[in-house]
C-alpha cells in the first residue's frame, strides 16, 4: 500500500477552499477526483494547510495511499491531465514512507501575503493580491510585526470558528517587505490557527496606515480577544509558499 | 480642449485586443465607454500600441481629448470607477499638450514575454505566461537574440496581415533572462511589426530547445520569409510594459 507525497500549486479563486464539501467545488475534491480517475480507487487526499476559499498555493502538500504501485512521474502527469480545466497543478509526486503525514508531519509553513499598495484598482493583480489605496508604512508594519514572533495565546488573531485545541502557538518568523508597490508579508510557524495570518495583516495594515502603533498591536495580542483584532484582510492575498518537513 | 494622457494596465484575456471592434470587447472600447460616463462626449482613445487578443498591458499609454477640463485625478479615479468590472486600470492620468501623440511621440516601446519552463500545466500563472515543458537553454537562447538586434528586414518575424509600410525595424535590445524556472524575453524597439515579438519568441524557444542554432536564426532573418518563422508563441505570454516619450 504505497504512499504518495504531492506538492500542489492553485488558484483558491474558485474554489470554496481545500476541504471537501458535498456539491461544493474544493481543492481537495478535485484532487480526489483526479486520483480516483487515475486509479479507480476512491482514497482521501490529506493536505498539510486547510486553506480558506480563495487562498492560493504555490507549494502545497498532501498524501494519499494507493493499493497499486504507480511511477511517481505518471501519477503527477496523470493526475495533471485529470485535474484540467481546473486551476491546480500537481507540481511533484514521490513516494514516502507510512509514517509520513502531510499534516502531522510537518514542522513548519510559510505563508505569503501581497498587498498592492496602489489606488488604481488591480488589473492583472485582482484575486491575487489585496489592494490597499493608502500608503502603507511597510518599516513600521515590521517593527511591529516582532511583537507577534515567538510563543503566544493569539486569541485576539483566530477566527471564532478555529477548532484548535489551543490558541497557544509558537511564530517563528513575521516579516515585511517592500518591494515597488507591493508590501509583502512573511509569516512562517510550525502551524497556524484558522484565520491567523490574515488576521495578523489586516492589523499589520493599521500599523502602516498609522492608525495603530506597536503598542496597540501589543495590547490586542495581550487582550486575548477576538474583538480586539482589525478587520481581517481579505483571503486573495493569502498564499501557501511552502511545508517543511 | 485640453489633451489627456492615460497610462493604462490590463489583463488582455477577456479582449479581442485593444482595438475597438463592433460587438466585440475589446480594450480601448471599454476605455471610450469610461471616457464617454466620465464627460458625456464620444472620444477616440488613440494607443501607443494595438496589442493582440490576450496579450496584456502593464504600462500601455494612450490619449484623447475633452472639450472640458478635469483634474487629471478625478479622470483617473472616475475612469476607474467606469471601468468595473473589467480587467482595466488606469494608473495615472495627466493634462499634456496637443503635440503629444500616444502613438507617433514614441520614441521606445518596452514588452516583456514571459515563459514558465516547467512540465506540470500552471495553475497561478495560466493565461500569464507561456509553458514550455522542456528544459530551455536561456543563455544560448541571449546569445542567438543578438543576431535579431539592430535594423533589418523582419519580413521573417511579421505577421502576414501586417500593415506597416516597411518591414524594416531597428530593434534596440532583445535580452533572454532565467530566473528561476522562468525565461523571460524582453524585447525594446522604437516601433513593431505586427506579431513580431511573439514571432521571434517562438523562434528563440526552438534555439532554447536546441532544434535551431543561432545560424539558424540567422538565416531565418536574412531568409525574408515569413514561411522560414518558427510557430509564433502564444499572446497570454506577452506584456507592453511601458512607452518611452
Amino acid at each position: 500500500m504505497p504512499r504518495y507525497r504531492i506538492t500542489v500549486e492553485y488558484d483558491g479563486g474558485p474554489f470554496y477552499g481545500w476541504q471537501w464539501q458535498n456539491d461544493l467545488p474544493s481543492v481537495q475534491g478535485v484532487l480526489q477526483m483526479a486520483v480516483e480517475r487515475l486509479s479507480g480507487e476512491r482514497v482521501t487526499v490529506q493536505g498539510a494547510g486547510r486553506t480558506d476559499a480563495g487562498v492560493h498555493a504555490l507549494g502545497q502538500v498532501a498524501h494519499f495511499d494507493l493499493t497499486r504501485d504507480y511511477d511517481p512521474g505518471t501519477v503527477r502527469d496523470a493526475m495533471n491531465a485529470h485535474l484540467r480545466p481546473h486551476p491546480v497543478a500537481v507540481l511533484s509526486a514521490d513516494i514516502v514512507t507510512s509514517e509520513f503525514d502531510a499534516r502531522r508531519s510537518a514542522v513548519r509553513r510559510h505563508y505569503l501575503y501581497r498587498i498592492v499598495n496602489r489606488r488604481p484598482d488591480l488589473a492583472l493583480d485582482r484575486d491575487r493580491a489585496w489592494r490597499q489605496p493608502r500608503p502603507l508604512d511597510a518599516e513600521a508594519m515590521h517593527a511591529a510585526a516582532q511583537r507577534l514572533v515567538g510563543k503566544h495565546d493569539f486569541t485576539t488573531f483566530r477566527s471564532t470558528e478555529c477548532q484548535a485545541a489551543s490558541p497557544v502557538k509558537t511564530l517563528d518568523k513575521l516579516d515585511v517587505i517592500r518591494a515597488a508597490n507591493e508590501v509583502q508579508v512573511i509569516a512562517v510557524a510550525r502551524s497556524f490557527l484558522h484565520n491567523q495570518v490574515r488576521s495578523m495583516v489586516g492589523s499589520l495594515a493599521l500599523v502602516g496606515d498609522k492608525k495603530w502603533t506597536a503598542d496597540d498591536l501589543s495590547r490586542a495580542l495581550e487582550a486575548h480577544d477576538r474583538r480586539a483584532c482589525a478587520p481581517v484582510a481579505p483571503p486573495q492575498g493569502l498564499y501557501l509558499v511552502k511545508v517543511d518537513y
